[in-house]
Parts: structure tokens; sequence; C-alpha cells
């Protein structure tokens, strides 16, 4: 018991305002965790339903900053973005001294470990799906490993209603990513999709990553690793006047 | 008197809390528009006082957002963001039909018209500088034509303390980003220097970007080309509910 | 009056030998110009009849040098080449101390400002096609924002014979581009499309770069920069003895 | 210790004839190996006695495979090949159907992860520093993301004799490489220099990636994460007639 | 008779147990080479049947290299690897100081030469097609200059089976090359294809490149340009102990 | 003597009007050609006394494209463009069908083969230097082998003036390029360097690769390879009126 209190403490921000994925990421996430770390999951007190755009993520991230800047006081040593987008990582990590990994960087990350090249299975409106997966790949410098993107079609806050058509989906368009792109890994670009991954990779016959998975392998990595977070590429900002309505 | 009616309108949100820059900034940009525009300022309601970090831009993007959808209301054919960090601007060109360039993007764009090989002479806390400009560079894609970053050491609001010494500190820079990166292009990465570029550009004999000026210009030249907003790189976010303070 | 005598001059240069397009160039560069600018329009003494080949543009290009040096002399205070091939234009830029602008150049600049992904829609013989503006794209190091060339099968002297038959071909390949390759952007590229970009574009619902509108533009927007010309990129030849048959 | 039994079994292949560091790179694995594994570590019946060229790399390889392919057989989950240079690796990834991971890729992995720009502090003589690593970054497509090789000049095979001095070497090349280079993470290029990296990082205040550690996490990553080995990527060999003295 | 004693002697290594090819390669490299050259051609004593995976290349590289070293003390002037794979390179160029080359470098090289976008029509298993050449190409830094693989899906050692069969399979996936990936060059990816470029280049009309011919140019241009081997890049291993068993 | 009738014979043409080194380059191409070629040299009727400039390639280019048409009706087999720069090239491979070489593609051919990464020693006013090279660099796709440019600040002109300074200017240069930027191959950048090659490379003890001999390994290696001139990347251009006063 004595041990328990030196757990690893981190916390995974839904960054929407519903709650209702909290009690089962909660159980995910510790779940899946490795015995050193206790894990507690939050969402947002303001900002959007879900993260399907950039007007969206821009939304959202004053408050995942918010729930970061809270996490470092609580004394959690890591704070998961579980959105796919990364929504206020850069601004998190500026302003903490605490880890912050994203779910989009850490999946990214984990592709390229388990494999050669890439594809992004996302969900969504499909004319989303080219642009927001691919600039995070530019972003992170790593065109060269990544194929494609593709969407299945459906939107974020439907893809539990019917869960056997969003797997049938995915594993649909992985298949196509695999054959006509030449992928072999596959990133499924949603936590909405998380607890697929295992399912599609048996479908597929190729490592499929799930974010949330991948987030929490990060975080533990980085930790485990005893890295201390970077402060050059992220330095804490200058302070000033700032005026806001929350 | 009719044709004046006829001129299309622009604004320019200065995407910080103070209004104290608005009234320069409406006369300098125009004097420096084409005959055809006319142009207003706005600054923000909510957000910081400057914009030096990430964790700046996370604040002030949602406020910019506002004023975009407010502009369009209000009938303006174009927003300029006017900051080289460009916060906010997915998210605005997402959510409105209308021209929104930031300053950042548009310097970058003139800078590879301008030249071959370019370099950012940023202000703000020298630790910034080396990430900033770069990732909007990468975001762009066009790291072949950037050369160097380099920082003049003076914080924003600070700039117009003493502007001879920014004048000084942004030559010196200048020289050494021509001289040991092999830079023919600079390009100024604060709107904070607006006004400056030509004195630069003087002693420096090499083409010099004033960022206010190349927002002005690409905001025109989108209007006067009649292009079309590009609704397919920015698609319209789908509706959902959101819960915000303000 | 005294007001239209300061107006920039600039000279629009068809590299061809043929006249026949120089009176409704005029018309229509003066028409999209911004209020503070006259054009003039001039074609080649000797040259090929159209340009369609590195050929065709190697035999154009002294020509075209030549008119650059001349319209210095004659107190132009920039040369537009009307081609998207840009034949001559690193010599005339180091030849010269005013402003030289290529179609080709300023159209591909355009598209990134547009837009996020373009694909260029060409005329000519299709073998052409996937050479002449790939070269282009690759000459300015933005292979990362180009996703392909599409021909419209047509020769650049026959594009007026059946301007329908040639503004369906456009649109079919511009669909093309948008759908397949997943531009976002389309750039037209041959000068000899000028005048079918809107329509393409109300079609396609897409941004469409005329290549002549973007050449003007950027030309006015380095004059109305006052950027002075990049003497670094393209220095001063150094004298030497010369023997032309012209 | 029912429980002990279920734990992932890893093998480290030190891949060098030597088995002088085996007792201490077991201890050193199983220290920091989070509790649900346990390692065996071994080095080679043949091969070199370091490893600092392609030469070396290319007389320990097929009896890094054989180790390999004989960890599968009993019944190991990963190897762990214990060497930046990743001697073996594609051929033991193609031979096996388990997970093979070299400290190499791990390392540049992590490095991704824990920063944004990462150079490489190796050993060994001066003039292979600049080209093995630098092959490795450019195998693995992540240019844009290095920014240089250093090396502090002490050969693989004295690097304990006086870890004071390969302490204070890798310190001074690190704060070159943060300061000159713009690196803000540093990679410990020879898993000689494992448990030197927490003193390197406490001195230069930046993440300092230890090879074997990174490696460790990338194998537990791969398992908890409960991906299969790529089999795409890495296809089993067709079998042939084969003539070996060993 | 004299002059014959002079002449610059190279030795072929058949990277493969077999000596069946050795008479045919002898008459085709001394048929095909400058009158400068005599050839020599060898297989090796231990390794693989054929080479087509990494599994492949790594058992037979070692042996490689013993070959290049016994030819530099038996005054050969150059070596050979006559294998698209070039096993063994990089520590065969370390180890000795004449030149070595190798058949897949050298196609690549000769390809960049002849053309502008060269295809890879390979042999062997189909799913290691996408994987050995790209890493080649990727390897070597020119990926702007090649647009695809395609697989003739024949094994190695049944190419010269029903030799109809293999020209027709590499002329069908050398259109496919031309007409969907846009390739103007092609290169054979084997040198089991040995013979048959000319005739697939008849039937193309591209140039087509035997990598068996262009590693034999290769190896004449650089001793005929008098070039020393890159000991910079390829620097001297330093010595330590070893053991192996052959 | 009926053998030497069969040899292949190639013309060089020396882009400028001089004819005052076609003496000495006649001897010394025979004298490096391999038995079977034979090669006759022209300078130019018009064009400028040396090239340094893009305007000097601009104004020489026609008249190159001149000779190429005028050799391929007196069968030569391939023509050699004696200039780093390549002035008309690919106007050249358009409208012939032999093979065109220049000395610029050939030499950065040659140095991908000779080593890893290589730096390019140019001549002429130091201001050019920087540009013209990096843009030969940049169209043939190979930046990530290319390290830097320097120049030894004497003009073309004046080359053979005191070959002494010449050889310790290039010397001096070639060693900053091999300590400061990291070159293992040296490329000299101007055929007026020709014949001190191999003097450059008994100091620097790395290859050095001089531009003519390059051109002629080039242009002997496509002969004798037996490849067809490349008519997809260079298609003959269309048949057109064409007005010119030679």
């Amino acid at each position: 018991m004595a041990r328990a209190l030196r757990k690893h403490r981190m916390l995974v921000v839904n960054p929407i305002i519903s709650a209702k994925f909290n009690e089962f990421d909660r159980a995910f996430f510790n779940r899946n965790a490795s015995p050193l770390f206790q894990i507690d999951v939050k969402s947002l007190k303001y900002g959007p339903a879900s993260i399907e755009s950039a007007y969206d993520e821009t939304l959202a991230s004053p408050f995942v900053v918010q729930e970061v800047v809270q996490a470092e006081k609580n004394d959690f040593e890591a704070v998961i973005i579980n959105c796919f987008m990364d929504p206020g990582i850069e601004a998190s990590k500026e302003i903490s001294r605490i880890h912050v990994v994203g779910a989009g960087e850490s999946s990214i990350n984990l592709a390229l470990l388990a494999g050669d090249k890439f594809s992004i299975i996302d969900v969504g409106p499909s004319r989303y799906v080219s642009y927001s997966p691919t600039r995070l790949v530019v972003k992170h410098g790593v065109q060269s490993r990544f194929v494609s993107v593709r969407g299945v079609g459906i939107r974020v806050l439907d893809l539990d209603k019917d869960l056997e058509r969003t797997f049938k989906a995915a594993c649909r368009e992985g298949e196509k990513a695999a054959r006509e792109d030449g992928a072999d890994v596959i990133v499924l670009g949603c936590t909405g999709l998380a607890g697929l991954a295992h399912r599609i990779q048996d479908e597929l016959k190729l490592p499929v990553i799930d974010p949330a998975i991948a987030a929490l392998r990060a975080a533990e990595t980085l930790i485990l690793a005893r890295l201390i977070p970077d402060k050059v590429a992220y330095p804490r900002p200058p302070r000033k006047s700032l005026k806001l309505p929350f």
C-alpha cells in the first residue's frame, strides 16, 4: 500500500465538454498502464463537444492549457491530451514543467518504431480527413514515412452508435491503405476508436496503432527514462498582462 | 463619393488586448493600400498584451476567430491577422467564407517572390526565436528556401521604447544573416517592426519584407485576382454543441 | 491628369514573334491593373511563334533579355514575362535593375498563398506536360505543395480556335486534379488561357490561378511594397567581349 | 510467484565477443525494466571485440541473426540489439516473428518524442563519427529533425578507462551541440555510455537519451501495446540452399 | 602483348555460392568492357544460393568482404559486387584501398544520368520488391528522382527457366512504370536480368539500365578518371581482436 | 585503320566564341578517351567570351543548340557541352536524337558515385558562386548529398594567367570544404580548371572531379551501355514558325 502511494500519477485530459467517456477511459487507461502508474481522467469545463476541425481545436485549446496548469499544481507527473489533433500541446508544454504528450504525436512516433510506412485511418467528415492528419505529419517532419490518410466517413460523435459498422469501415480503409498505398503500419487517427485496434490488427495482419495506447506508452516512456521536459524547444512564456473571460 | 462606397473593405485584427496601436495602424494601412481599398483596425476584447509564445497565441486565437466571424457579418471582404505568428488562422479560414490572411504566411510568401533564400529577423526573448518562425516555415513546406532565423533580443513591448536601438539591432542581425547564413532576402518577423523595413533595406541593400505590408498586399492580391477562399483545404466545421464562457 | 503622369509604368513582354495578342493583352492588363499602374505590351522581334518546349524557350530567351534591357532604358519600373515557362528570367534579373517577374513563378507563388496543395493544368502536346511545369516547381523548391500536372491536350496555337472545347477540357482535368490528386488550388499553366480562370473557378469551386493576373499582381506587389530587386541572388554579370548576330 | 512466471521475457544481445559487460547489463536492464519484464543478456560466439565501423557491423551481423533465431526458439518475446549501429537488424526482423529492436533506431525514435531537434554525441575514432550516425538518420528518413553529430574522440574500448574524462567530453560536445548547432535533445550514440545519461542531462539541462534505456522502453512499448511485428516491411525470406562455416 | 599486361584488372564477385554463372559472366563482362580492362569473376565459398532478402544479404556480406580483401592482395584495381542489393559494400570500401562498386549503386547513378525519373523493375517475391530497392534509393538520397518499384513476380533462381516469360513480364511492368508512374528510365533491379536490357529497351523505347553493365561502366569510370577511393567517407576500420569461424 | 573508322565520334562544344582552347582540348580529350572514341572540338560562332552568369548562359545557349543540330547531321554520336553551367542542354536534348551531356550534370553525377557528400569549388566573381552551382544541384534533386560551394575568387578568363595561384586557391578552398563543411568529394566547378584535378586530389587526399573528364566518361558510358537518349523526358519540340537573325 505504501508502494501504491509512490505510483507515478498521470492525468488524461479528454479535450471535450462531455464527461461521458471519462469513466470508460479511466478503466481503459489503468488497465493498460504498467503497474507503476495511476491515471486520472478529466474533461473540459468549456469547449466543443468533439474535435473535428481546427476551429474545434482552437476553441478547446485554452481550456486544455488550463487543465495542464492545474495538473502541475496537483502534482501529476504527466498529462496526456487524449485527442489525435493534440489541441493546445505547444502552449501546454511551454507553460508547464511536467511532461505533456498528445495522442497524435505519440501515435506517429510509435508508427515510426513499429514499421516502415504508415497510413492514418481517420474518422469524421471526409473532407477534413486529408488536411488535419497531413498537417500533423508535416509538423513532425516525417512525410517520408507517411503514405496516405483515409477516412471512414463516420463523424466522431457517431462512432459508437454502430461499433460493428465502424470496425468494418476501418478494416476496409486499412486494407486499401495497405494494398493501394503501400502502408505496412496503420494508425487510427481518433481516440474515439480506442479499443478497436487489436481487432483491426487481427484482421489486417499489420501493426495497428491505438492513439490512446500510444499516448499512454509515450508518457510512461518519458517518465521511466527519467527524461526532463524540453524547456529549450518549449521555453516558459514571458509574463505579461492577460485579460481572459475565464 | 459613390465610388468610395464601392471600395473593398478589409479589417486588420491586432490580436492583442491593447488598442494603442490601432490609430497608427489605421493610418499606416490606409496610406499603403491601393486606392481601391479601405481598411479598419480592431484589437481584441480578451487575450494577451502581446504574442511571443505558443501560449500567447493559444490564448489569443479564439478571440481572433470571433473577430473574423463578426467581420464577415459586417461585410468585410477580408481580414488581416496582424501578427507574424498567425494566431487562429486555420480556424478563421474554416469558419468564414471571406479571405483571411496572416502576416506570417504573407511575409514568407512574399519572400519567395522577392528573392532566392530568406532569413527571418525576429524580436522577443531569444529562446523563442529559433522555434516559432521555424515552425511556420515547416508548416508551409518551404524549408529549402529558408536559411536562418536570428533574434534582435528585444521584447515585443519594448520595441518602440528605443527605436534607434531596435533599428540598429535589426540591421546588425540582418547583415549577419546575409554574410554568414547566405540570405538574400530579409523578413522582419514581427509586425511591431512595421515601418522600419525601408530603412533596413536601404542599409542592407537587400529586399526587406515588412510583415504588415506583406499581409496588406496578399489580401489585396487575393481580392483583386477575384480568387475564392479555399473551402476544400479549410472546409466549414460541422455544427455541434459548444460551451464557452464568452 | 498630373496624377496620371505619375502612374507606375510596366511592360508586358509576350515572348513570341506574333503581335496578334498585344492589343487584347493591353486591354486585359490595364483593365485588371490597380489604378496606380499603366501597362504597355510588346512581343519579340525574333523568336518562336509559341513556347511549348525548352527548345522554344532557349530561342526566345535572348530576345526577352533584349526587351528587358530596353525597358529599363525606357524607364519602365517592371517587366512581366508573359509566359508560364518564364523564358530568360534569370538573365533578365541579372542584367537589369528593375523588377522582372515571370508568369510561371508568379502563379506558383500565388498558389501557395491561395491554398494548400496545387495542381497545374497545362496545354500543348501531352508529353511536355509532365516535365516543364514540374521543373519549374523543383526550381522553386515547393514540391511539398505540388500534387500533379495534367494536360488538356490542345496545342498553344489552337487554344482559341474553339474556346468552349478548351474551357471544357480545362474543367475536366481540373476536376480530376481535385478528386484524384487531392489539389485544392488549380494553376492554369499557360498565359494562353488568360481570361478563362474565373469561369473555371465557378465550375470547380476551387481557387483557379490565371498566370497573367498572377504576374500582374506580383509585379504590383513588388513595386507597392517598395522592395528593391534582389541583386545578391541575381548579381550584375561581369563585362566581357560578346559577339552576337543581332 | 505464479505471476513471476508470466513476466515478458526479453533478450539483450551484446553484439561483441566479450562477455565482460553481460553481468553489468543484466543488472542494469532488469533494474530499469518495468515490473512486467525479465531480461537476459548474451554476447556473441563470434564477431568483433567492439563495433565502430561498417566492417565490424558486417562481421557481427550474421551472429546477431543467429542469436535472434535462437531467442525465438527459446520463447523470448523480444530481442534488443544493444549497439547504436543496429547490426543485423533487418535480417533479424525478417527471419523471426518476435520483436527485434535496435538501440540506434530506438534512440532516434525517442529523441523525436522528447523534443524538437536532436544531436548525436558519438564515441570512437572521429572520422567515423560523421558517417555512421548520419546514415542511420537518413535510413529512418528523419533528417529534418537532426542537427549534428559530434564525437568525443575516445574509442569504444577505452570509454570506461577514465569515466570522468568520458563524462566531461560528452558534456563538452553536448553543450556545443546545443549552443552552436541548435539541438534541444542529445542522443548518446553508443551503448558504452549507458549509465551516464542522467548525469549529462543534469549538466546540460536538456533531455539526454541513453540508447540502452531507449531500446528497453521501445521493446516494452511494442509488447505492452500488443503490436505484432511488421511482416510486410520485413517478410520472411524465401527458403533456399545456404552454405555457412558456422 | 606488352600492352595486354598493362590492362586494368578488375574482379567481379558474384555474391552467391554457386559458380554456375561465372563462365557466362566472364564472357559477358569482358565482351562489354572497354579495351583497357580485363575482368575475372568469382563466386563465394560460403553464403546463400541467391540474394533476395536482407537476411541473404547479411549472410553473404562477410564473405564478399573476404573476397575484396583478397582481391586487393592480388592487385586487382577494382571489385564489382555483382548484385543489385550491394551486399557488404560499406565494409568492403572501408577495409580496402581499391575501388569497390555495387551493381545497385551504379544502376541508380546511371539512371540519374540517363534521364529524369526512374522506376526499378525487380524480380523475386513481390513483397520484398517494394522494400529493398526503396531502401537503396533512400540510402543514396535520390528519392526525388525515383517514381516506383514494380516486381515481375519471378524468383531469382527461376529467371532463366523461361527467359521469354521473364522478358515479357519485365516489359509489361516497365510499360506500367512508364504510363502509370511517369518513369522515363527503367532500371532492372537484378543482375539476373543481365542481357535482357537491350531487348526491353527496344520494346519500351526508354533507356533501360542493366545493373551489371552499369557496374562495369562505373568501375571503369572511377579508374579512368583516376579518382582515389574515398577514405574519408569510408575510413579504415580500427584494428581490434576479432574471432571468426572462417 | 579499318578499325579507326569505326570509332565512336563525339563532339566537344566549347560554348564560347574563342577558339583558343580548342587545340588544347582536342589533345586533352583524345588523350583521356578510351580507345574506342575519337573526339573533335568546336567553339561557337556567336556568344560570350566566357560563361559566368545566367546572362552569359542565355546568350550562348541558342548557338550551342545550333552546334548540336549540326553535329547530329555530321553523324557524331554524342555532344559534350564543355561548361559546368550546361548552357542549352535541355533544348539540345529535345531537338536531337543523339546523346548530349553537360559538364555540370556529369560532374555532379560522378560525385555521387565517388563518395558521400560533395562540395563544389568554383571560379569567377564570388557572388555568383553560391547561386549558379546551387541551382544546378537543386535542378538535379540531389541537395541531400551536397554540402557547400566555395569560390576561388578568380575570374574564368584569368584562370590560366597564374596557374600556381589558381591551384593554391583551389586547394585552400577544397580543404575548407572538407574540414568545415564536411565534404568528402570535391567537384571543380569550371572546365577552365581541367587538368588541375589530379594535383588537387594529391594535395587534399580526397577524390577530386574534373568536369571535362566527368563529361567524357559520362558520354562514353551512355554510348558503351548502348542506352538510347531519353525522348520522353526530352521529347522532340513541335514544329512551328520561327524567326531568327542567324
